[in-house]
Formats: structure tokens, C-alpha cells, sequence
């Protein structure tokens, strides 16, 4: 491990890399290609520890919703939702890791219902050492985790997001980055989706985060539970100190841009 | 959690369940169909909570043959080997978790390499928390593990064996019973594939385990690493209180009969 090679957790929003939209199992295979290859392009220009984080879209949300679980696995057919939507899970990642793989890179995926356990949906217990092992090892093994269902000390079995599998593991690792593919191009001053004058904000600090929080209330564009304002909670709670991006991962050129630490959607720095 | 449920832990070989002798890398589909049937069909007939562990043949030793990373990853091509192997068992590993929700049983796999580590070749960590905690939780829940390439202190990563993972998991959930499901019809006094007069020995107990132990050197007729010899020592030292049996996993039945607790195959029962 070399103290000059930058740590960077590059997370892909489940809005990216399936068909949300349409709440059916879609898997957007060739956007997944092109991700790998802006992987591949950005590592050959600069190395780097990177982590590969990836969410769930419908093969987790859809499941847990058509089973009725997301308060826990106290209802009929609670466990086989819960088995059921970890394996939906392992569906979406081992395509993912088949097609990094076809692009040569060494994706290495952990899963995290085998290593983390939850309490009231909130994570308990994390042991990252396999993680920072396989980074030690060799930088160019890619460790790979993704939102799944694990299990939960009060509720039985609770879903971990992806966003929350970063927010633990960005700290345990030291990471110097995060990257936040998403399905719109940062954060905006109101909902791009539903008012097209929305204005996009390019950095946040800690002097305007107060103001940018109230005006992303109320905007869902970005994937899982809760929106952008929740993620920006996240960030300045568990992230504060790590520089972190959002960014629109489905436009070409920007996964490799953000890797590169170039600019691109919007760029949250909250050091005092 | 009901103490009079039985623990039982099967482990399948991966001469069971792959095309071994070919070293092709081909998955016997219909066997591991064949298989999930009768441990829906014998759970239907009695209530237990049950771990499955499956080996890799090919998908693992064939590619640790190729990238010749037995002895460790410093090696050229050796990072990559290792990726490519714990790749190569989630292939297997996948097909496996497909056939069984198929078939209607809730397989929930625990990837190995996300929570064992391992020093010189030996399993060092491993919290079984989780897998005790899906028991728990509900025993129709069926823990998958499968012998996989992980972590390693000394040489950087190494191969654990599907046989070393039931070693540890045994005696940390107290399993009543191991079935190790292979591709010979138990344990023979000499080798049954080389040998055809070899006579196979129903029962082992403390009195006669020295001399069966003397008649199986260089039987390499049970799959992975050091044949049967290593298989009976492994079972002595390390699952000495538990009742094992070892029995042909390939002929339609053997493994209800064994998950029902009948006769089949050879009994190990050491326990004076």
C-alpha cells in the first residue's frame, strides 16, 4: 500500500445501472460496459484503491415492497422475502461482476449480507478488514458491494443501502473520495425531474449546505430511500470530512471524469 | 431456535456436482436439481436446520492449477488468479443458488471470501454469527457455502477448502450431524477406482480408526486437496464428538436417505 495512491469509493446508484423506471428486472447491461471501460480508462491513467459500490433499483426495492418487508419479516412470507430479495440481489451483481470481468477488470465482489448485520435498520456490524485486505494486497483488485437484505437484530431482516454501505465504509478505509453516480447531474436547487428550471448547484460547502438542505426538500431524483436530501444528511453526518461528488453517471465520459477527479455535477467539500 | 431440531451440515463435492474428471468446467445441472429435490422432499419429512457446503472441483482447482497459485499469489498473474478463482466458484455457486430457488428451497449463500481469512493455508478467522443467525431466524432459511479462494496472511491469498469450512462450522454450531455427500459409495479399505476387490467398511469408531486409517493411504478417490486419508484425520481431530457420514451423493435417493438419518454410506462415530 502506497500513501500517495489515492482511495476512492465510486458509488453507482441503482437508477443507473437498471430500468427504474419501469419497476421491471431490467439489468442496462451496456451501461454497465461503459462504466467498466471508463473504470479501465481512468485506472490505466491514474492508480488508485478503488471500491466499487453499486445499489439495487427494483432487484431490491421492488422485491422488498412486493413482499411486504420493509418493516421486518413478521408477515407471511416475510423469510422468503427476505431470502428471495438477497438472491434478486446476487442476480444483479453477478451480472455485474460477469461483465467487469469480460472488461478485464479484477471486480472482487464482497457480499454484504455475509459480513454486516443490522439493528432497527441501522448497521451494527461491519468488519471492513477483508476489504482493506484485498486493497492492500494489490490496488488493482476493485472490491465490489452492493445494497442487499441482511440480517436484523430487532426486525429480523433489514435492507442496507448502498448509500449507507458507503457511509461506513468511507471512513473505516480513509477513503479521499466518493463518487456518486446517479441518474441526474448533482444537486439541485428544487427537483429536475418535476421543474425543469431547477437550477444545479456546483459546489457545496459548509457555509450554503444549510440553504441547499432546504431547498432539496421534497426532491426523490435520486435513487433509494429517502432522496437527496437524505443523502445530503449522510454526507455531512458520516462523510464530513471526505470530498465527496454527485453526478450523473449515465452520461458518457463522467465516471472516467470523476475518477480522474476532474469536474463534473456538483462537488460537496464540508472541511471547515 | 428449538433445541430438539436437529443441526445437520451437508456437504456436497464437487465431484458431485461438477464434470470432475473431464476438468472441463461443467456443471452437473441435473444432479444438483436431483439433489435440492430430496432435501426439499426429506425437510418436508422432518423438521431440521441444515447448511449446505459445496465444493469447487474444477472451478477452483483447475484454476488454481493454471495460474499455479497453490503456494500463493507472488506469482505473475497471480492477483489475477485469485480474483479469477473466487470468480470462477461464484459461477459454480450461482448455478447452485438458481437450481435450489427453483426447486423452492430458500439457499441463501454466504460467500466465504467476505468473512474468512486465513495464515499459511489455515482458516485463522471466520464468524459464524451470521449463518447461526439465519438459523435462528427461521430454519427453512438453508446457509450455502462452498469451498472458495480467500484471504490469506502469509502467501497473500489461499484456496479453503469446502471440507475445512464444515471442520470449523461443525463444532461452532454444534451440528448433531455431518453428511459428506462425495462421488464413492463411503470409505473403502484400499482405493474402489483403482482396486475393484476394495471392500467398503460400513462403520468406523474409535476402536477401528487407526486401522482404516492405515488401509485408505493413497485412496485419492474423495475429491479436493489430499484424498481420504486427510478426509478421516480432518473428521478425528477436528469433528471428533459429531457423527459423520460419508456415502455416494451421485445415486438417486443417498442424500434424503442420509438427511433422514438411515443407512448409507460409512458411519464415523468416534465418540468414546
Amino acid at each position: 500500500m502506497s500513501a500517495s495512491v489515492e482511495t476512492v469509493i465510486l458509488k453507482i446508484g441503482g437508477s443507473v445501472i437498471t430500468n427504474k423506471d419501469s419497476n421491471r428486472f431490467e439489468i442496462r447491461r451496456d451501461e454497465i460496459g461503459r462504466i467498466a471501460s471508463e473504470i479501465g480508462a481512468a485506472r490505466a491513467a491514474r492508480p488508485m484503491r478503488l471500491v466499487l459500490v453499486h445499489g439495487a433499483g427494483p432487484f431490491g426495492h421492488t422485491m422488498v415492497t412486493n413482499y411486504g418487508i420493509a418493516e421486518g419479516v413478521g408477515v407471511p412470507k416475510g423469510i422468503e422475502g427476505f431470502v428471495r430479495t438477497h438472491n434478486s440481489m446476487q442476480d444483479l451483481n453477478y451480472v455485474l461482476m460477469c461483465i467487469l470481468r469480460d472488461k478485464g477488470l479484477l471486480g472482487f465482489p464482497i457480499q454484504p449480507s455475509a459480513c454486516i448485520r443490522q439493528k432497527r435498520r441501522e448497521l451494527i456490524s461491519f468488519d471492513t478488514a477483508i476489504i482493506a485486505g484485498l486493497l492492500d494486497l494489490d490496488d488493482g483488485i476493485v472490491p465490489i458491494l452492493y445494497g442487499d437484505m441482511v440480517l436484523d437484530e430487532s426486525i429480523g431482516a433489514s435492507v442496507v443501502s448502498g448509500d449507507a454501505i458507503v457511509a461506513h465504509l468511507a471512513p473505516a478505509l480513509r477513503a479521499d473520495r466518493v463518487l456518486m453516480g446517479t441518474d441526474v447531474e448533482g444537486v439541485f436547487e428544487g427537483d429536475p425531474k418535476t421543474d425543469p428550471a431547477a437550477a444545479s448547484i456546483p459546489t457545496i460547502s459548509a457555509e450554503n449546505l444549510d440553504r441547499v438542505m432546504e431547498s432539496v426538500r421534497g426532491a426523490t431524483t435520486v435513487d433509494v430511500t429517502g432522496g437527496m436530501q437524505k443523502k445530503l444528511i449522510e454526507i455531512r453526518d458520516k462523510l464530513g470530512g471526505i470530498g465527496v461528488k454527485i453526478f450523473d453517471a449515465l452520461a458518457p465520459g463522467n465516471v472516467e471524469r470523476a475518477l480522474l477527479g476532474r469536474q463534473v455535477g456538483t462537488e460537496i467539500s464540508l472541511r471547515r
